[in-house]
């Protein structure tokens, strides 16, 4: 419905706003660093899509050596294969006959992994698998992190559960999921080791535990953008599925790194574009990118170049801010780039990406998959 | 690019999930009871459609009496104008010369009117206008509640802005526009009655001022659903634009009413439909409508029938819940309607709303102007 914000060969000065960039440099360099490690610790690459929502983007990652994708939804897995990505890890698990019978029927398509952590819903995909003959790789799911999350408790529930997949007609059991969800947003890098520390013995004590019952592993994913290095270096992992790495939420810039320091793996390259349209105050001005722009749930997000604004309140449409002690520096109709809080319920905002090179308008992709919830 | 989650005439039960629900007999008694309120007070009723983003939605509060509806984006206008709406208010201001472009154009389509608070903005849109010779009704937006947000000081700094509208050619100074926002959501009924008081007095002073110089204000708008009836017994705004009160956000459940009671002014009638997909516990569950099918800005969704849930996580497709101290009622694959703390930027990641009556899908209408940021 909405016709893109700028077209190809644009100055950026130019891009219409609320707009949602992509800095291409930035953008090829992250994926760039993040298969570069992947492939230094010996792992595996599966990046998350459900964080960029485009299968040019999983493309360009899969260049890189990625193996293919992880998605939330049948629908974002139905958009990633119609643009040709060939094998996708749903890592979430999938309820409903109607979404059973899509998946299945996928699986006929491209090569479709799913996690489970129900004995009901394991017989669910094994019948949907049978009714279209199809071939689905299953990975059990641990809660290896304690939280109220989705999996199966490791050890003997996995062990049950794992039994019951390699049971059922349709289905391979192909091993563990584990993700830390928590973790990849704890500040203090020592904490945040421990508890990857924890995660990591529960998963070897789990898998171990079905090894020694004939239920082989060879496929443990999980980790992320906070914590990829802790999961790639622990000899368990085989797999990462980080996707914020793509383009760096400005809460990940919160977290420090092994030396104490900032956490600065990768850099930004998704802004929100705005433009200036009120300015209360000398130190204060409103942009026209609010809740429907940005998602706040990560908190607000950052303009670049002032890192000492302060959000002062707005709405669905507006994003108010004062730099107390200051003359805001940016006048009525000057545009400026936001760095979103929470990258992936950003970019679900949107329907255009406008890839930047050089302050130029060089890519317009859509959000394929924008609001494919289901 | 999404398939609708239902069909016209599929029980309740058998919609997938994650779906935007509307109950259709609350939907339409809640735009009964504002119709009404509005006559009663003999002020016009002009909705926000920033709230429902369809016209077929606006169409309805129309048919009831509403003069048209409130836009914050022209690309909102430009759907409500596509979609048969003929009144269009975009309460806010505009800023760019391809969009001031599309405004005046739209204004030879339907009758529209626009939101100031800039000297130069003001001459910008007279230049947009004068180009497509069309003709562009202007209200200055006056600052009442003393935030940092849009509006010109009431008072000399308004009397000036108007007097620069007045004297440019293709625009028409209509009045004033004056919403306190803030005051919309404070909890106590006093407070946020002499809130409104205030602004009401800034508003007559600022009218009188203006009127006194020749400057007639025959439109004075303003006003939400947390105090549509403040403003409209005032005796100094003419028409109000509250839009929320068509859906009612779990957030205005937190209002208090003037007999101290709770706020029940309007009946919820928006709901995220969603499923069980794991049971980590007794006492708890996970189900599959995260950040990306309800916003959290203002909290997150309530669950109906269950008012001691306890949020305690999640991510973009998962909403993790307790019952503390009580076993969670809902088995794993059953569905439960949510209630969006903030219904506004919820509707805005949908693509469909499913009209339900009697358990029943009745309807299923685009949220045609999704993602209109522009």
């Amino acid at each position: 419905v909405n016709s893109p914000p700028a077209s190809i060969g644009l100055s950026l000065e130019l891009v219409d706003t609320p707009a949602l960039l992509v800095d291409l440099d930035a953008l090829d360099e992250n994926i760039r660093r993040m298969a570069q490690a992947a492939s230094s610790y010996g792992v595996r690459l599966r990046p998350h899509a459900k964080t960029h929502k485009s299968p040019l983007i999983a493309l360009r990652q899969i260049a890189h050596g990625a193996v293919g994708v992880c998605c939330q939804k049948v629908g974002e897995a139905e958009v990633m294969a119609l643009g040709g990505v060939m094998d996708i890890l749903i890592a979430n698990e999938i309820w409903g006959a109607s979404k059973l019978a899509r998946l299945a029927a996928l699986a006929l398509q491209v090569k479709i992994a799913v996690c489970v952590d129900d004995a009901q819903n394991v017989a669910d995909l094994s019948a949907a698998a049978e009714a279209y003959d199809a071939n689905i790789e299953v990975l059990v799911d641990i809660n290896v992190i304690g939280d109220i999350r989705t999996g199966v408790e490791p050890g003997e529930s996995a062990l049950r559960l794992a039994s019951k997949v390699a049971s059922c007609p349709g289905l391979h059991f192909a091993g563990l999921h584990a993700y830390a969800g928590k973790a990849q947003h704890i500040r203090d890098y020592s904490t945040r080791q421990s508890v990857i520390k924890h995660a990591v013995e529960l998963v070897a004590t789990t898998r171990n535990l079905l090894e020694q019952q004939g239920l082989q592993c060879p496929w443990i994913t999980g980790s992320g953008t906070g914590t990829y290095r802790l999961e790639a270096s622990s000899g368990v992992y085989t797999e990462l599925q980080a996707g914020s790495y793509i383009f760096m939420d400005a809460d990940y810039g919160q977290n420090l790194a092994a030396d104490g320091g900032p956490y600065r793996d990768f850099e930004n390259s998704l802004f929100v574009y705005s433009t200036i349209m009120s300015r209360p105050t000398a130190d204060s001005a409103v942009l026209d990118a609010g809740l429907k722009s940005s998602s706040f749930d990560s908190g607000p997000p950052h303009i670049c170049g002032l890192p000492d604004v302060e959000w002062v309140g707005g709405g669905d449409e507006h994003f108010n801010v004062r730099t107390p002690g200051a003359r805001f520096p940016y006048a009525l109709g000057d545009k400026v780039r936001l760095i979103p809080g929470h990258c992936d319920p950003t970019v679900n905002m949107h329907d255009w990406y406008v890839g930047v090179r050089n302050e130029r308008v060089e890519a317009i992709w859509p959000v394929a998959a924008r609001g494919c919830s289901r």
